[in-house]
């Protein structure tokens, strides 16, 4: 009998969030992490850069989340984010080549956005 | 006159630290930041996985240093370590394919290495 008690890993790979799906609470799927957006000075994730991959439509279009907004679920093997598909489409996002340059005001805007202290 | 203040962004992409070069304090280029470890559920980086990008020596080992003993080098455009090669080489470290499970144990173990406070 195997009796290992399973301690889910504490620490992921960065290059494993990225490519990593982003599920809605009902388990759709949204897109998946492009990349992540971290504090140089002291580590901390700040944003995860959701996007969808595709060449088409919404695919040049990429979606700064909170970080604080995202759940990983071990057992889907993803982040779970609390917001609809309809609420990501509304939400602030750039176009590839445009990155916004993550200031005070735009922490405002996209915490406010999805309602997350900073 | 160009007057505009440089003021240098506060936040990286994950994607831009990867393959982001490491420094001794005197300049010599000890290898890459090959990727980095995450706590899933806080989003701290607590390693920063140092590799050489090479096929032979020391080219299949990776050496996990605590993320806070890495300064970023605005101008150098990379990462500063206040460490020399051969702290480097006799360093906690696997090869490919035998990545630690990074406890309690192990953090102590990286961290009293390099002398760094978990």
């Amino acid at each position: 009998m195997h009796t290992e008690t399973h301690v889910p890993d504490r620490l992921i790979a960065s290059d494993r969030v990225e490519g990593t799906a982003v599920y809605d609470p009902a388990g759709e799927r949204l897109g998946t992490v492009e990349r992540f957006m971290v504090d140089k000075a002291s580590g901390q994730a700040e944003y995860a850069v959701l996007g969808f991959g595709g060449l088409f439509g919404f695919g040049n279009r990429h979606y700064p989340l909170p970080w604080k907004a995202l759940t990983y679920d071990t057992g889907r093997g993803g982040y779970v984010v609390n917001v609809s598909k309809e609420q990501i489409e509304g939400a602030p996002s750039y176009e590839t080549g445009e990155e916004p340059r993550y200031d005070r005001d735009y922490d405002a805007r996209v915490y406010g956005y999805y309602g997350i202290l900073a």
